[in-house]
Parts: structure tokens; sequence; C-alpha cells
């Protein structure tokens, strides 16, 4: 096949011949125009750019590139079949990404050529007082310390033994109790209160529930702990008297028993009770001013983003729901889907983030592990275990284990700790809007069987992108179905 | 800091021990509500799942599983923060997937629910045919045979010598202008010529321009290479004489000259003239029909993006363009930029991959390396290096390196080859619109300094992320131009 027009290369003198050899080798891209690299190749090999290569013999000036038979084709696949190997696509990464900009920026500037400017933050304010002078949500929050209070007197009466153990438990469980159904009877009643405020209440509350049921169990495992080993000392006769290990600054049960203690705990960026926990060397500040300024900037962001984006995108939701025109619902609920889901992004990232580690920081509180690498979740049960890590871990330790050791199968307490967070999902959402309807409760049972699916037929990244898809998707809809009926219920009457 | 309840672990077996720093190892994670890899790991240890752990002393089953001192923090960074190193965020790509599949599924159902089902195959064939009995594309692409034959018959005169070489040079050129030429006027002059069969029309001339070009060339340097071989030769006292590789099989010059061969060429999928084209063993039926489908399919699919998303965008760009609403004009041309730039990818799998294979697999041409990895271009220049491989080995051998020999500067070639370039882009799409407008010269001009800047400021991710910008966004803003032109030169008036 070499050499088409006959004798090609017979004179050619023996550096030139390499030269050809080396021009034709397959590895080598075929030159460019104007390419760097082509370029940087002819300077190392002496030549120079253009015309006058006196080096070349007579006949070889009129000779074209390719070498004397002309060639310029050679076999080959195409990158894209298969038989090629080829699997270099990062820059479809790079596509993705300037494609989801762009779309967004388009969507963005209809919407502000659509609505004008939406944004509005004295509105904001209006979303937590009705009446000026009544504050419900902020008594509320001050009567927890109430609560707090109760729980730290009956854990000292415990631990000096001047109340029995079941006094003590029956005590609790009513102090618990209460602390959940008190500020629910409170927004029911009162009708100052907003639903934004009757949120911002009721989460206290839950969180403070999650923290004195923590601080109550740490608390007897400590007095367990000390009659164990009263009863072992007692029968090894008493030798050694205190341990050596106190004089490490750790504090011991009962000295944990002080306000300090208790109130480093309530604020403190975790849901588990521990009597020494890890603490951060010093205060970054520029750490803490970062983070402060992302809290600040982000919540802005949300707010304005709710008012511009997702205000606008319910309300023009509300006619397809009442006419049940469905394909309407499912482009309107596709349109919710990515506002909802950008905000979702940033809360998640301007609270566990920011705003825990600000606290943390201020603290210096040292565990900040708040969230794992949910992002690369497969399974629906690795995004929950990864998402919100103080509700995990808080879940594992006194609501999963303890069911475990009492003998309740792996199934069980798994759905025991989706169906104690589903109570806490209709809590926070049903109270505050006055309405009960099953929606965000149904919503995280739901995913006990979409566990289920995407463990068993969906691996790697089609597990990832599930994931992705029921965030996405799985959100808007619980949205639209309660946005509705607070429509319904309250507006569809005054038309 | 360790044993914060004094004596801690003290009275514990030593295999307690070792199962508690285990537990505490900071790799580790934390086990899990549920997850696979704990109940394994649980499994493996020998303990059973639940209660009833038989190997553990008594004053221990009354303990939490974090070991004696009831910890669950440690001293950890959030994985956010840069201090963590952590850089796993190979969710992100799979999110980027999920976001623009919804987020195009609902512009999709959004189309559809505005405009209902406007795909429409008749209609494609009064793209071709103004007239039924009249049939001037067709006509052109026929009468273009002329002007192949023409070509091979001053070669063949130019090869027994009955022409001289000055004389075969001009008859040459005015072939190839007439090439250029008479579509053009044909087009112009023609109305019932309908401007989708005058750019097939006038493709096909361009093509058969470039092929013409490059089969001139190679057979003047095969007559040159003959003289040089005949002068060595003669000086050398001509001792062997026909040389043996011609019994290799390959053509050798001027037995190229058939009418065979010259057809193959013009049918073979490259722009370059070659004696003997690597040729692919056999037809593949299964990678024939494989393309064949995707070709029928992706044509199909190309129309109906047209019909169903392109024209109704561009026909509500109108008004704003009258208008000189800045505002929404710039939301028009993102709008278009996702149709267009779809139906541009679409277009180069179906062109560049399925058509072009398909006629290299029926023909057994060899090469199949129609594009390169243009995805990943990190600069301008190299985008334009390999996406459309047959034209850049074209302008690479018949025209850089050409220019280079007679002494222009690398600039100066580069230069040259954007300008052909442009101009054949004007060309094939003013002369169908009849209608002179510079907006394809200016657009594919503008690349030169496009090329500088990205080239100069922007490196890896970044300069990739802007060639896709300026593929996305250029091509849209050239489309919307022409188009508001035609619109107000031929429906304004009529208004």
């Amino acid at each position: 096949m070499e050499a088409a027009c006959e004798g090609a290369g017979r004179g050619d003198a023996p550096e030139e011949k390499e030269k050809q050899h080396r021009r034709r080798r397959p590895e080598e891209p075929s030159g460019g125009m104007g390419e760097r690299g082509a370029a940087g190749r002819r300077a190392a090999a002496g030549a120079p750019p253009g015309g006058g290569d006196s080096r070349r013999g007579a006949g070889d000036a009129a000779h074209p590139p390719e070498g004397g038979d002309f060639r310029c084709h050679r076999l080959q696949d195409s990158l894209l079949s298969s038989a090629s190997g080829y699997s270099n696509y990062r820059g479809i990464l790079n596509w993705c990404v300037v494609m989801l900009v762009l779309s967004n920026a388009r969507l963005f500037l209809e919407n502000l050529i659509k609505y004008g400017i939406l944004v509005d933050p004295i509105q904001v304010i209006s979303l937590f007082l009705k009446d000026p002078y009544s504050w419900p949500a902020l008594c509320l929050i001050i009567v927890a310390n109430v609560f707090a209070l109760a729980a730290l007197h009956i854990e000292k009466r415990l631990a000096v033994g001047s109340m029995s153990e079941h006094l003590g438990a029956v005590l609790h469980t009513v102090n618990l109790l209460t602390i959940l159904c008190f500020p629910a009877l409170v927004t029911l009643a009162v009708t100052s209160i907003t639903p934004v405020g009757a949120v911002f209440a009721l989460g206290v509350h839950t969180i403070l529930f999650l923290k004195l049921f923590s601080f109550k169990d740490v608390n007897k495992w400590c007095r367990e702990k000390r009659q164990a080993k009263a009863a072992r000392t007692r029968s090894a006769a008493g030798s050694q008297k205190a341990n050596g290990n106190v004089a490490s600054g750790a504090v011991a049960y009962p000295a944990n028993l002080t306000y300090r203690d208790l109130y480093y705990f309530l604020f403190a960026p975790t849901l588990c009770y521990e009597l020494n926990f890890p603490r951060s060397p010093r205060v970054r500040k520029r750490f803490l001013l970062r983070r402060l300024a992302e809290m600040l900037f982000f919540l802005q962001l949300m707010v304005g983003l709710i008012q511009q984006w997702m205000v606008p995108t319910i309300q023009n939701s509300m006619k397809p729901f009442r006419d049940m025109d469905y394909s309407r619902i499912i482009e309107r609920l596709l349109k919710l889907a990515v506002p909802n889901h950008l905000i979702w992004l940033i809360f998640f990232y301007w609270f566990f983030h920011s705003s825990l580690n600000v606290i943390a920081e201020i603290m210096q509180f040292g565990d900040r592990e708040f969230y794992r690498d949910w992002w690369n979740s497969e399974t629906v049960t690795y995004f929950w275990q990864n998402w919100n890590i103080p509700v995990h871990k808080w879940c594992l330790r006194h609501f999963y284990k303890p069911m475990m050791k009492k003998g309740a199968g792996k199934w069980v307490a798994q759905t025991g700790v989706f169906f104690a967070s589903a109570f806490f999902h209709e809590y926070l959402v049903s109270v505050p809007l006055k309405m009960f309807r099953p929606w965000a409760f149904i919503g995280m049972m739901a995913q006990i069987p979409l566990a289920w699916f995407v463990g068993r037929f969906l691996q790697g990244n089609y597990g990832n992108a599930a994931v992705w898809i029921s965030l996405i998707i799985g959100q808007p809809i619980a949205v639209l179905m309660y946005v509705h009926d607070y429509y319904v219920l309250n507006y569809e009457g005054s038309q």
C-alpha cells in the first residue's frame, strides 16, 4: 500500500524519510491551523515556520507535507463508535453546568419581565407578627425555659436519691409531653399567632424535647453506671478511693447538673447530651465572620427567591388544581420543583453549614459534623442517615438502639424511626397551619417503600439519580398539597 | 478527657475494651438505622442483632453502645469547610443531569399545552418544493456532474501532456469558479426554488468545489513528483525500469484518472483526494443497520423539534425585535438557545456520526475520523480543528499549508482559513435567502478575537465552558438576525 506514486521517497535523504515516518505515526494529531502544539513541535524540529525551508531538497519543496504518497487518511473508527474505546467526556459536565445556568438565567429574566420585582423585606416581618402588640411566638419560646429548668431539678433530686427512679421517670414523661402539647394548644387557641411564628416556636419546642429526652437518658445511664460501680467496689471491699481521671478536668456525674452545663447543652448545635463535649481550642474570627456573612446573605437570598419565584408560581398553580387539569398540574409541579429545590439546597447550606457552624464557633463546640456526603447517596436510607446528622445521631442513640436492645427487629426499629420522624414533620406543619392533612406524614412514610425500591432495583449512579429525583419532585408535591388545601380553607369561601 | 463517669471501663473485660476502642476510630462511620454496612459489621462481629447479647457482663447490658463514657461527639470539621479536605462531589453530576431532564420535560409539556402538536411531516415536503412540476434544486445537482467530468477530462489531458500546465490551471480555475457561481445565479434567478432546496443544492456544489480543488491539487503534485523522478532517473542513466510497488495493488498516477475512481471520491465521506483510500475489510451489516436507524430517527426528531419548538419561539421573538425591547430580546434569545443547541447537537450526531458512517460503511471507506473530541475543547481553535474533520483536513492540506509554503505567517494563514470559512458560511445562507446580510460572515470572523480572548485569559474548565457558551449563545443570535431580517423583508410589507 505504501508509495502510490512509484518511486516515492526513493531519492530522499534518510533524515527526510525519518520525518515522513514520524508524520505518519497514528498517535500524532495532524497539526492544526495555528495550533500551539503544532507550532511548538515545528519550532522544536528547527524548521522555520513558513517558506524558505533551506534544508529540504529541490524536489521535496513542491511536495505537500503529508509525504511523497499524498496520504491523509488512515483506517480508524469514529470516536462515538463503541469500537473506538473512547470515553473522555469531561466536557459534558461543563456543558451541563452552562446549560443549567443559562436556562435558569432565562427563567429569572422571564419572571422579572412578568412580575417585576416582588422582593419586599418589610413583608417578612408581617409573617412573624400579625398584631404588633402581641408576640405569642416569643412568649412561647421564653416559657420553654420552664421545662428545661424542671428537667434539671428532677435530675438533681434523682442524683442525690431524694426521689425514686420511678417517680422521676413519670415526672420526666409528663414534662416532655407538656413540651410538645403546650405550644401546640397555645398555637391552636391564640388567633394572633402567624403560621411562620408558630413554626418557629414549635421548632424550638421540638428541639427542646429532643434535647431534654437525651439529657434524661444520659443522666439515667450515669446513675446506672455509678450503681454498678458501687456494687463492684463493695464486693471488692473498697480499696482505692476516688478515681484519678477526675483530675484531667473532665466533668463527672453528678457535677454536670448545673445551670451552666444545661444551658451550654441547650444552645449547643447537637441534640445528644454528653457530659464532656469536645471543644475547639479557640474562636477563629475569620471563619466566624465568613460564616456570619454567608448566614445573612443566604437568608436574604432565600426570602427573595420565595417572594419572587415561589409565591407567583404557587399562585398560578391554584387554577389548574381547582379545574383538575392534570397536564397543567404536572407542568406547574415541574415549574415549582426548580425554585423549591434551589431554596431547599440554599436552606441546607444556610442552616447546616453556615448557621450551625456560627453557633458552634461562638460556643467553641468541637464536633462540626452536621451533615455528611448525602449528595452522593445511592440509596434513600443513606440520604436520611447523612443529610441531618444531629437528628440522625439522636434517633440512633435514643430511639433505634434502645428499641433494638428491647428486642425489636431491624425493620421494626427502622420503621419506628421513620414513624417518629413523620410525626414531627406533621406536627411542625399541621399545627401552625391549623389544618390537619396527612401529606407530610404520608411523605415521610412513603420513604420506606421508596427506600426498598431504590435499594432493590437501582445501583450506583441510577440510585443517586433516583434519590435526587425523589428530593426534587417529592417536596413540591407536598408543598402544593398543603398550599392548595390552605387556600381552599382560607380564601375559597371569601371569593 | 477519657472516662467521664469515674472508673468507666475499669471492670470491663479486655475484649469489651477493644470493642469500644474500635467503635471510636475516627474513620469508621457511626453505624446507621438499618444500614446494610452496619448490619454486616454487626453480623461479622458475631453479636446477635437486637437484645439478648449474652456475651456481655451484667453491668454492661445497661450501657448504651457508645461505651462507658457516653460519648457521641468528636472534634471534627464540617465537610464543606475548606479545612476538611473533602472533595467528592460526584453526585453533583447526577444532580445536573436530573435537573436538566426535569426542566426540559417541563418546557416540553408547557410547549405542548400552549401550542398543541405542531409536528407535520407533510409540511417538510413543501420546504423543498414550491411548484410540484419544477424541481430546480434537483436539476442543479444533476448538472453538477458536468463540472466533475470537466475536471476529469482536464486532468486526463494534463496527464498525457497534450495540454500545458498553465492552460490546465486556467481551465481548472474557470471550472471551479463556475461551480460556485452557476448555482448561485440560478438560485437568484429562478423563483420556484425554495430556501431549503437552494441550501441543499448549494451545499452539494460547495462540497463538489472542495473535492475537485483537492483532486486538481493532488494530481498536480503527482505530476511534479513524476517529473522530479524522471529527471533523477535520467541523471542516474536509467537502470531499473518500472517500480516494484505497483504490484501491491495500489493505483499509481495516471491510472487513477478514471470515472470509477473519480465517482468513488465524489461519494466518499471526505474532501481530500487520495489515490489509494484506506478501505475497511467488509460491510458490517449490524453496524450499518444501526447507523441507518439512527439516521432516520434523528432526522425525524430534528424536524419535529424545529416545528414544535423552534418555529413558535422564533415567531414569538419578532414582536420584541420590532419594539427593540432589550430585556425581552435577551429572554427570547435564551429561550431559543436551548432548542437551537439541542438541534445542533442532534444534527452533529446525525450528520457526522450516523450519516457519514452509513456512507463510509456502504463504500467500505476506512477512515471514519469525521470528528474528534471537540466537546472537551478548552480553546476556540481546538473546537474548530476538531468538530468537522473533513473540512479541517481540507483547509489544512489545500489552504493553510500551501499558504505557509508561499511564505505567509501563521496568523495570516489562520485568518485566511477563517475568512474562507466565513465566505462559505455566508454563501450558504445569503444566496438561498436571497438576502445579503453579513451576520454569518461576522459570526465566523468573530471567532478570531474570541479564540484570542479564550486562549489568553481562560484555561481548563473555564475555557471549555467559554467554548460551550459561545456555541450555545452565538448560533441563536445569528439565527434570530437572519429570521428577523427575512421576516421584515418578506412579510412586513404585506401586513
